[in-house]
């Protein structure tokens, strides 16, 4: 099954996904994370009434298909081919970071350089949404039963706050609308192997990275579980598992960073497809809420 | 004015300290986080009616003084003193990390290490609850203004996870419990000059840390402002604000990390005070949720 929340910005309604590909309202069941804990059961929950179509608007948005996360945790160099390209020798376990769960917005929404920035990159993930509290797991098999369901994510990072200023990556990666998410929830059973999916990104219709996840060094479970060992991820959480090689920061000068207006297009197959305007606050200033998902 | 949040995890109830000292309890109005905008309200909200006082039992336990904040953004070196015994240059701007939401305890639940660690240090800070939202700000004094209140702070760290285990300093920070908060959210009237406070740590009644806020390399507005341009930071999220030096990590060998059933002893001031027991989870094993802060 395939979950969203369609709506306008703080006002997100959820839906499910029907076989015919509609998208039907999910009214007086409460937000996606009521639901995390055992998204099977919903068609059961709705079962003999019929839930009304949401009328297709040429202008619907959609949101992030989870609420606001308790956290949003990355996972660093986690492709052998990225890992390269970075400079950085392959990790023998885990690289963890954390992102500001400010940052997390709808599949279509702009995404906001830090003002004049000359160093935004681009990585598409496959992210993890928990359905159920991991704690001190150590089974890789028993984390994923943890899983409420997948989504696409773009870990968006401005390298030079990242990297060149002090502090962590964190730095680099929680601006505002540096987390675009979904647009589809999709339960495990409709996934299939986390480890077979292929993940895509384009910058204005060139494509710049082309992957799959069975090139993930740690994979999925194993990710979860070492985590959990770390602190503990509860229901509504968002892992995102790393990114393939393709990044602007490893190619050669002049690296092709974003810029103002660039549209950055994400394909994850089962998971759905992403298209953001990036915009540089220092060139078109706006409200500067606009996108970040409540 | 001083409030604060008592009673058992998952359940805490909020309270206003009246003059004399007594837990008044603020019955009606919600958690602490909805009234977070405009604390100075309060009594007048209340005026007029008796506030039942809450009974003082001997087992009374107090919880974070803010329900789960949407982040803990730490900062880091912040002490000219305390960057030096890191072996870290003094940072020309502030460095920034994030800890995970799920570390956050109240000030006399046990701190719980990761099992088996010999590296768990202590760091006693002065934490700051925004009120109001802050963005893009650029001036330290109006940052101020976005303040809610300030709390003592309890950044715990496993230094071997935070530095030499790959990733980020968030890995050797977030466990639950790593972030004792509290006991009281004190209003910035009472507290007058956050940069005139003492912050003073002791292990087993033996002094480690005794340090002034005076002696900060960026003031609190300055380190507001410059986060706020980062990303967005929300009413109820808390920036805990670096820590004065004589950490173990400082020390000479043989550092004199914490260790199972050591006693660490936090003395805030105005602030108020924390007092936890290290449990190291490989030596005891309790219910994991004991103490973490829902």
């Amino acid at each position: 099954m395939r979950f969203a929340r369609v709506g306008a910005v703080g006002a997100e309604r959820p839906v499910v996904v029907s076989d015919d590909g509609r998208l039907l309202e999910l009214t007086g069941l409460g937000d996606l994370d009521a639901l995390l804990g055992d998204l099977a059961a919903v068609p059961a929950a709705v079962d003999g009434e019929t839930l009304r179509p949401v009328a297709q608007d040429v202008g619907l948005r959609f949101g992030a298909p989870i609420p606001r996360p308790g956290k949003v945790v990355g996972i660093g160099l986690n492709y052998a081919d990225h890992a390269a390209e970075a400079g950085a020798p392959l990790p023998t376990e885990p690289v963890v970071f954390l992102k500001a769960t400010t940052s997390v917005c709808g599949p279509t929404d702009d995404i906001r350089m830090l003002p004049g920035s000359t160093s935004t990159d681009y990585e598409v993930e496959l992210g993890v949404v928990l359905g159920s509290t991991l704690r001190d797991e150590t089974d890789a098999d028993r984390a994923l039963e943890a899983v409420a369901g997948y989504v696409l994510a773009h870990d968006v990072s401005d390298r030079a706050m990242q990297l060149d200023h002090g502090g962590t990556w964190t730095k680099g990666k929680s601006a505002d609308t540096f987390c675009p998410v979904g647009p589809w929830l999709v339960t495990p059973d409709e996934v299939g192997d986390p480890g077979a999916l292929r993940l895509r990104l384009s910058v204005n219709d060139e494509p710049r990275q082309d992957g799959t996840t069975d090139d993930m060094v740690f994979g999925v479970g194993e990710v979860l579980a070492y985590v959990s060992r770390l602190m503990t991820l509860e229901p509504g959480d968002l892992v995102i598992t790393g990114t393939p090689a393709g990044v602007a920061m490893g190619q050669p000068e002049p690296r092709p960073y974003l810029r103002h207006g660039d549209v950055v297009a994400l394909d994850g197959g089962v998971l759905g497809r992403q298209r953001s305007r990036i915009v540089d606050p220092a060139a078109e200033p706006t409200h500067p809420e606009a996108g970040v998902t409540r």
